[in-house]
């Protein structure tokens, strides 16, 4: 399908450095963090700047030649894997902060930037870019975008829709378009922007995005709060919001769970309790403090039988770190690790863990459920083996039953991890056959000959929806 | 083109009290709040739920009828006028506020609710829904989203997109979709909701909407800062932001405007100066006392030439209003008042408003110009007098330039008033001829047929880019 001469196109283009298509270079880049999804490029670009990408996909559209963007991989969608082979799109070679504006607190970054090293870079600065996928160390910020990435600081502070002001992006016939800009305020049309946002890679390249930074809170808090059971937990996180107080980070963490950290970072996690909810808040001293001592309270009036204040930004940190690395913890205990993010309305989260609980039971597998319980974007992440098979349908059955059970309880098949191709067959319970034929109109629309990251967010067919009356 | 036969059938679906068609009605409804845009609608109807909209959207299909959903009509752009006849669609029985979820912070209602009714119901539960434009004693929320509304709160708090967490709407074919949910994170699919708000009635009828709500700011605080020069405020204004302050509202008035609101409310404003900004904060007493301090003394240093705290509520509600009515108080001078809202970063709001001064001069037309510094929207605003063809020519040179400006400012042609029919012709300056190609695309996968709201964001042409020198 490509031929000597299309390789020797794309080299004229991106310099002979910069396209790969050995047998490891294709492998390397045939699979991201999902399990269970692979499949081989043709080749690997690397790209070095704007006109070299609209190049390329010029090149692609001329050849129907699929085109993958991929930032670090890190996606647990399969929203990555190459699975209509063609080219896969890097941003290692753009990766710069173009520009930190401070009167109109924006930044300005190639796609490649890491998210980690923006973060700590607008810190240094006194300013603050809220949205820390737990990948963050490793994600870049055309990623982020791609998936419209959330985290821990999501309650709070919104995701990453709620921070990228303007973008330029190469359509899937080459053309560039910019969308907003440094813009608090802009009605220009259609919001491009956001719909280029978790689009996945289905619609266009980003290729460069104006950011909206924010001050950086002065103080913040940490506090662990461990309840013998599940409900008064949720109890908790229902009355703190009650109390009209929007915390940072509203993190849950199951039994088993924590568990599986302590055994791992070993930092004195209680692994006695049924549920542990880590909270924080930032902002002034004072609204910090009150705001503390109120949460404080609230958890031991709801039952909460160890209330654990970080006193020092170190512990601090180790808490938050064990709920970051609550994955690479869970990963050590099986071969295969899939985590989902199944999402409902905080007020259901306590039903929805009972719900998590249940299925593994009936299904016989393990289930370990985290995630930010303050937004309701849960994490049951399944502990399994690829290798075997029936254990493997059974992990497939519970998950759909999971997807099921959220979409019922007024909930998402997806909070923050995409629909890629792992979740494609589910799509069209959330949103309907109607959202479907929106989305195929608006994907027909911009991307005719489908050469966008083909096979994603759009499924070949839809699984059926369950029937189940104990929901 | 609408038969006798066509009206007993809509009258069917919604009942005979809610089709009007007399010379009455039509006139009513043949105008919005924009001058110089008019045109009759065949029929005007008022559905009672979401299914009578369906099947009036149906009806209409079928016969190639065009739909204008209309609000209050409260909109600056033409973006309600019925220049291709058709249906006019009212919402005056789908009013109402059909759930307050104080679990997780949401609030569903039709599209007829009136802005302030819902922002004076959440209020008075401590909840707080920050979208505030000045039409808000008269505005619906299902226009502000369909012309995704910003206010005098968007700086801290954001514009109307941010707090549509989900809407149901009837696409151009009768289907239904609904998108979002009470979901702080959901990224099944692409971001339908916001894309469904601000496109301005062009692609589905919105029936319902699920809203985001925040705890309601405990204090607020309200100053007013007058300055010897443009140069000044708008150097106090950056500086304040430099800061790492972000006022809930930081608002530009020019002399010309003080003057007419003084004469207009007499509540003692002073007219001697360039500028004034009205600066507000919100928040936990502490924080705000302290950002007030900070920005009394920002002023103070950046010249300020007087400085006036209000001493009480009743105090800062007359500034507020006062700035509130500058528009009312404007359209008293002369027989016709054109009010737009170029928009630039903030950084640039002195060059831009220099720039409107000199424009005015040149075209020897009347301009003022308020509104909110802080997001860098400004409202200059045209006195004038329609029936005079020789100056409205100017006008119209003047406003081409003043958009012009604002573009080359690295602003935009609409930062809350949307494109409507009057801003179509200039909406390719800002995002170029391939995003006209991106909107043309989802508007025709969408509504192949053109009936919702056609003449509206779609311009038959592109007015030519002015070519200058001096901007």
């Amino acid at each position: 399908m490509i031929t000597e001469n299309l390789i020797q196109s794309f080299q004229a283009i991106c310099g002979i450095e910069n396209v790969e298509y050995s047998n490891a270079a294709r492998l390397a880049y045939s699979y991201d963090a999902t399990a269970n999804f692979q499949a081989l490029p043709d080749l690997v670009l690397a790209p070095r700047n704007r006109d070299e990408v609209a190049a390329i996909v010029k090149m692609c559209a001329e050849h129907h030649i699929p085109i993958v963007p991929r930032g670090s991989g890190t996606n647990l969608s399969a929203g990555t894997s190459p699975s209509s082979g063609g080219v896969v799109l890097l941003f290692k070679n753009m990766n710069q902060i173009l520009e930190l504006d401070q009167e109109n607190l924006t930044v300005t970054v190639q796609p490649g930037v890491i998210t980690k090293t923006l973060i700590d870079y607008v810190e240094g600065l006194d300013l603050f870019y809220p949205p820390d996928p737990s990948s963050l160390k490793i994600s870049t910020i055309g990623g982020n975008i791609s998936e419209n990435s959330g985290g821990l600081r999501g309650l709070k502070y919104g995701v990453t829709k709620d921070y990228v002001l303007g973008l330029e992006a190469v359509l899937p016939n080459g053309d560039i378009i910019r969308t907003g800009g440094k813009l608090a305020k802009d009605v220009a049309g259609y919001d491009l922007t956001s719909l280029l946002v978790g689009s996945e890679g289905t619609l266009a390249v980003i290729t460069e995005a104006t950011l909206k930074l924010i001050p950086k809170p002065p103080f913040k808090e940490t506090i662990l709060a461990m309840f013998q059971t599940l409900e008064e937990a949720a109890e908790a996180v229902s009355a703190i919001l009650a109390a009209r107080i929007i915390p940072t980070t509203l993190e849950f963490m199951d039994q088993g769970t924590v568990q599986v950290i302590e055994d791992y970072k070993q930092i004195g996690l209680p692994t006695h309790c049924e549920a542990v909810l880590l909270i924080e808040q930032d902002g002034p001293l004072e609204s910090v403090e009150k705001d503390m001592d109120k949460m404080y309270q609230i958890c031991s009036e709801h039952g909460a039988i160890e209330l654990r204040k970080a006193e020092s930004d170190e512990e601090a940190e180790d808490l938050r770190s064990a709920r970051r690395e609550a994955l690479s913890a869970l990963a050590k205990l099986r071969p295969t690790t899939i985590l989902e993010d199944a999402t409902v309305p905080r007020s259901n989260i306590a039903p929805m863990v009972r719900e998590i609980i249940r299925i593994a039971a009936k299904y016989n597998v393990t289930i370990r459920t985290f995630g930010h319980a303050g937004d309701g974007n849960l994490h049951p992440t399944c502990l399994t083996d690829l290798r075997d098979k029936e254990e493997m349908e059974r992990v497939e059955q519970a998950f759909e039953e999971i997807f099921h059970a959220s979409i019922e309880l007024g909930g998402t098949i997806t909070g923050e991890h995409g629909v890629g191709e792992m979740k494609a067959p589910y799509l069209e319970w959330k949103i309907g056959e109607a959202g479907i034929q929106v989305m195929k109109a608006i994907k027909q629309g911009i991307d005719p000959m489908n050469i966008m990251n083909p096979g994603k967010m759009f499924a070949k067919s839809t699984k059926e929806r369950l029937v189940m009356s104990n929901v």
